[in-house]
């Protein structure tokens, strides 16, 4: 076994707190990279909260996590040592079903393995994320990263990044499209850069006015105050696509008003209560409501690759590993531009 | 003007009953037509009541309505006296919108003109339909029905045929797809018969046990008691497509969890109360819930011709128009299979 440091949860009432554990040795298949950062997701402290029911404890968060790799398996085929690696939110699936065949593994008929909070395939061993110093994945759900790009900066791709550019892939949004993106926080920020480099004229939806600057430094053509009903009336029937990042609850019949005829409305954040939705919303637009989860491996990989050609990652403030819970109080408050990273040599 | 026979309701807590009016002479873009056959939709019984606000009276019901042709303004083209001719739900729209210029009127941006209870383009005229002996449309508004089929059973088609065909047409249902049909009635049951039509494995999904029957001779191939658990669980993650024809208050996320990776819940019914959805139910899957209305004018006439070329028409019950009332109550209990048509000569 390999002794590994990190930050754990004990229970759900416990903050986060250097904890030491075992993760498994290197087999065959697998790959051992040691991470250098990772990013800090709205999920985690969802999960360490227990807020969606069936939390694991002991719990290390993290899956955004990037490192270098320092031992290979001997079957090991795509990677070696000295090399950049990345894992995101998932760590295994079947790999037989159907949806794993068509490389959605987040989908996994049989379920998917997340990174932390989940239990392996063999349906009992725990896992353990990226707020540790080192990571033992199979490496078929090992990511190849570019070393032309600020690796801190990566890291949040590995879940923000693909949760923003999968479904704009899926629904093609592009040239001639307009598109919302509703929220500016980890993953809006992304949805904004990809939006763009889409072709896509991108408005930014949001309730606070003095982010208006930084979407426009981030590329977005239009920004419209959701509180303002006046700027939000001028945007009816507007929008083929709004991509919806927040996971507070919020009304959807306001934001379905704002689509044409045949809009989709996709969500990518999860609030704590159901959305209430008027049919009327739908059925006057021939409009859609979807959901879209993170993305499965060969779209992370094109999503990194993508990110490496056009020059794109997070916009992050890095944070030492003890200052986590200060980070968290920020996050809640929307006080971060745009994700928080871990410097994991601090741990 | 044109003396016109009908039955109206004058106020929401009054019945129907005998009400002469008048109706516009016809001008040199309308036809003029005998009505024949009218159909009676839950949606008549929704605004007689005022369901959904705002409701316009006296009011004439109707909007599936059949009839011949006895006078045509002198540029009309497209008929002539003595041709079988039809209306549904819409007789007028700006016809300069985008919408409108696609063929997608009922979705026009300045607000098109429902067949009764509505304005006309003028905002002050209102529209009263097919519970009368005779109407007046602009012949842009009004359909060619073939005389190869059933008359009196081609009337529903008008409206829960249109409004079945289009998203099946729209989301491209045929061959290898699996469709459920939730709810069978005057609009679940084309669905089945189109759903068949098309190519696609139909599965009828209904809380009445003694519609197996029905539903297989229809053409279905499946048929889900909704309220057995265990039926139900052995179609969890089997539908492409479910087209929602139930407009009473239900649980789509037990219908979500019924659809594949990537599938489509499609609500063509319009419940009182607004949906609930979890977020979960449409991110687990990159699930839809979308709307449809009715159809737009050239396609409703496709439908008709595809099902004057496929033999496709409505299972009817044919009633005098003083047993309305009697029609509604049994509507009202799923006690119509499938839909009632009223014989105008009675009127």
């Amino acid at each position: 076994m390999i002794q590994t440091k990190g930050y754990a949860v004990q229970d759900k009432k416990t903050d986060l707190a250097p904890w030491s554990f075992e993760r498994r040795e290197v087999g065959p298949h697998d790959v051992q990279f040691d991470i250098q950062f990772c990013g800090v997701c709205h999920s985690d402290l969802h999960q360490i909260k227990d807020d969606w029911g069936g939390s694991i404890f002991p719990m290390v968060p993290g899956h955004e996590i990037v490192g270098k790799v320092v031992k290979v398996g001997s079957h090991v085929k795509k990677f070696k040592v000295g090399d950049l690696a990345g894992t995101g939110c998932l760590v295994d699936s079947c790999r037989k079903c159907e949806n794993c065949k068509e490389g959605l593994e987040q989908f996994c008929s049989n379920g998917s393995t997340g990174t932390y909070n989940a239990l392996e395939q063999d349906g009992k061993t725990p896992t353990y994320g990226g707020y540790s110093n080192t990571i033992v994945v199979h490496e078929d759900f090992v990511l190849h990263i570019s070393d032309k790009l600020d690796l801190a900066a990566v890291a949040p791709l590995l879940c923000a990044g693909i949760t923003t550019y999968s479904p704009l892939r899926h629904w093609k949004v592009g040239k001639g499209h307009k598109l919302a993106v509703l929220g500016l926080g980890g993953l809006g920020h992304m949805a904004v850069k990809f939006g763009v480099a889409f072709g896509a004229e991108v408005t930014v939806l949001s309730t606070s006015p003095e982010k208006e600057a930084d979407a426009k430094k981030l590329g977005a053509h239009k920004f419209i105050v959701t509180k303002d009903a006046e700027q939000l009336k001028s945007v009816t029937g507007y929008f083929d696509f709004i991509l919806d990042t927040v996971s507070a609850p919020h009304d959807l019949n306001l934001y379905l008003s704002l689509l044409r005829v045949n809009g989709v409305h996709i969500c990518v954040g999860v609030p704590p209560t159901p959305y209430e939705i008027h049919a009327f919303s739908l059925i006057g637009g021939r409009k859609s409501l979807a959901g879209s989860l993170i993305g499965g491996l060969p779209e992370t990989q094109e999503m990194l690759d993508y990110c490496a050609e056009h020059d794109i990652v997070s916009d992050i403030e890095m944070i030492d590993i003890k200052n986590v819970h200060e980070a968290y109080d920020r996050m809640i408050k929307g006080d971060v531009r745009y994700r928080f990273v871990i410097d994991m040599a601090t741990l």
